[in-house]
This record gives C-alpha cells, structure tokens and sequence, in this order.
C-alpha cells in the first residue's frame, strides 16, 4: 500500500467525516470543538512524539508519529488546506538542496 | 505528483544527506547535533504550525506544516523508523471508525 | 499574600503530596504515571498557554499559566530540583542585561 | 532571596526593558517581533524543558526551566498580565487538595 493510497484516503475520510455526528466520530467530535482544541491536539501529539524518540521503543514512536500525522491532516481539514499543498511546498524545497534547502524556506 | 512521489523521495533524500558534510547539509548539520537537538526541532515546528492555524493565512500554514513534516521524517530517519511503518499504522486505524479508531490506538 | 508564599508553598504541597494515594491526589496520579507523564503534561499545558495567549481572553491566559507554572513545579519536583535554584540562575542573568542576557545563558 | 524578589524585580525588568532599544534589549526585540514570536519562544522552551527533564542533567533543567519562566514572564507582560492574577490563581486552587484541585481548574 503506497503512502498516496493512505494519506489520500485519510484525507477524504476526514473531510467526509466532518460532517458526521460527534458522537459517533472522533473527527466529527474534534471539529465541533473548535479550532483552538485541534491545534491543542496537535501540540500535544508533538510532545508524545518528541518523548517516544527519546525515551520509548520503535512501536511507541510509529504510534506517536502516526497520531501527529493524523492531527495534523485534520487541521489542515478544518482550515481547507489541501494536503497536495504541502505536498508541493516539499516538493519545491526538494529541488534545492543542503543548507540552501534551509536558506529557501519562508521564514527565519 | 503523488504523496508517495514525495514522501518516498524525500525520505531518500534524508538517508543520504545524513552521512554528508554537516556544513553542506542542514540534514547532515540536524543529525550531527543529535537526537535531541532533532527532537527540539520537531517541538518547535509543531508550536509554529499551530500559531499558523490560529493566526496567519494559508501560506504560511502550509509552510509550517511541511517544516513539520519534514522534521518528523529527519526525526524518524533518525531513528531508523521506516516511513512505511507510520504509514501502516494509519492504514491499521483507516479500518476502524469514528469513535472507535480513537479506541483503536495504543496509547491513553 | 507574595509569590514567595504561593510558589514556597506549592512546592512543599506537591513535596506532601507525591506520596499520598494517587486515588485521592492529583500530584500522587501524576507522578505515579511516571517522568514521561508529567513531561507531556507541561508540553501540553504550554500548548494551552500559547493558544490562549494568542485567542482568549485575560482569564483564560491566566489559568492556563497557571496549569503551566503548576505542571513545571511537579516535573521540578519529580526531578528533586528545588525551585530556588531555578530562581538563583534567574537572578544570576538578572545581573546582565539586555541582548548581553541572551548570550548568557548556557545554551546555544 | 525569595522567589518575591526574583519574580517580582523580573517582572519590573520586563515591564521597563520592553520600552527599550531592541538592538539592545532582548525582551524589547522579542516585543518588536510581536505577540506570536513570543508565544512560539515560550513553546520552544516547553519543548527544551521536557527534552532536558527525560536526559539531561540537573543543571541543565535548571536553565530550561529558567527559560521557561522568563518567557512566560515575557508573554504576560506583552499580554498586560499581572504575575500576581497568575499567583492568585495558584492560591485559590491551593484552597482545594489532591484531585478536587483537578476539578477545579476552569479548563477541561
């Protein structure tokens, strides 16, 4: 299963559940809450994430990162930022390389 | 272009600038810091990207989360943690639904 | 009532009460989860203060600095830092000023 | 010296330096920069401090905490916060003990 299949489908499950009732989806349920606890959520799978490489095993780390990628997907949702967007900012950067590729990013 | 174009492409990238000069790749630079000094990174862009979220427009959202991004895959690389794991993992979750994927993830 | 009282106080609190029942105290359940545990819950209680600081009101950026002194306090604790050397290394740059007060700090 | 005077005089350094030179001052340049360079530089010190609690040494959690505080400091100050709501918040919920003070923060 290639990376396109995955984070494709995980983008249109959250934008499809969105819409769904908050009882019954977390993503439904996270949305209703509002911008600020999406992006509370995000900091805080961060956080686990940074703590797991440090101190945890290689399955703790792939659940962590994999919890931060999710979070992240549905800020981008909640703020109609296309994933293909990033995607092609990566993708922009990729053709420089080094430190220029640092130098090239659009802040300090 | 494909998330799996990008992705793939940019965790090669990683691998192979991690044994570079650390004054020639910000990569090499990051590793040669260490752990920590990659973990520290990966909290600061988490914080940037949710300032982003709250505050700024779409461009800068979208540049922040793919410094996210990035740092998470110099973070995993660094931990000889395959991409594909996360990936897999998220495909694991992809089956269960709404509520429930919540209960279906290893940690509190 | 001073800071001294407050902070002095809260610290000898949460000193008590890291060996009490962790059913009948907050500080007791924290530390008994573990480091890890508390570390997390001072990267989210930071999270927290920032969303507030940036899109609440005085109350709200209140309380959540609080959470974060609090939280600090418990990893200080749980680490058997005392809070007064924190505060000497605060009066130790006090004594510099300006951008002279960055360089001095021990980190990069 | 008490955590009053330390707290305190670093609350009237802050106050009186944000009106600085920020060539010249720290706490000026960080206020020039705005309100989200200085929430992001408190998150950064969150992630430092976490970083510094899980593998460093006591003297450098000494310094992250500093950091930390100082930042905090700072964001209260550009935010028009007095340390003393912040301390007053600590004392009312010392009020209250073991998890009852869980229930009786304003936030989830």
């Amino acid at each position: 299963m290639s990376s396109l299949d995955t984070l494709a489908r995980l983008e249109a499950t959250i934008a499809e559940r969105r819409a769904a009732d908050p009882d019954s989806s977390y993503v439904a349920k996270l949305n209703a809450r509002g911008l600020r606890k999406i992006a509370q959520k995000l900091g805080e799978e961060a956080t686990e994430t940074v703590i797991a490489a440090l101190t945890e095993d290689h399955k703790a780390l792939v659940g962590e990162a994999a919890d931060l990628i999710f979070h992240l997907m549905v800020l981008l949702g909640a703020k109609d930022v296309p994933l293909a967007d990033v995607l092609a900012e990566l993708d922009r950067r990729e053709g420089v390389s080094g430190i220029a590729e640092k130098a090239a990013r659009p802040k300090d």
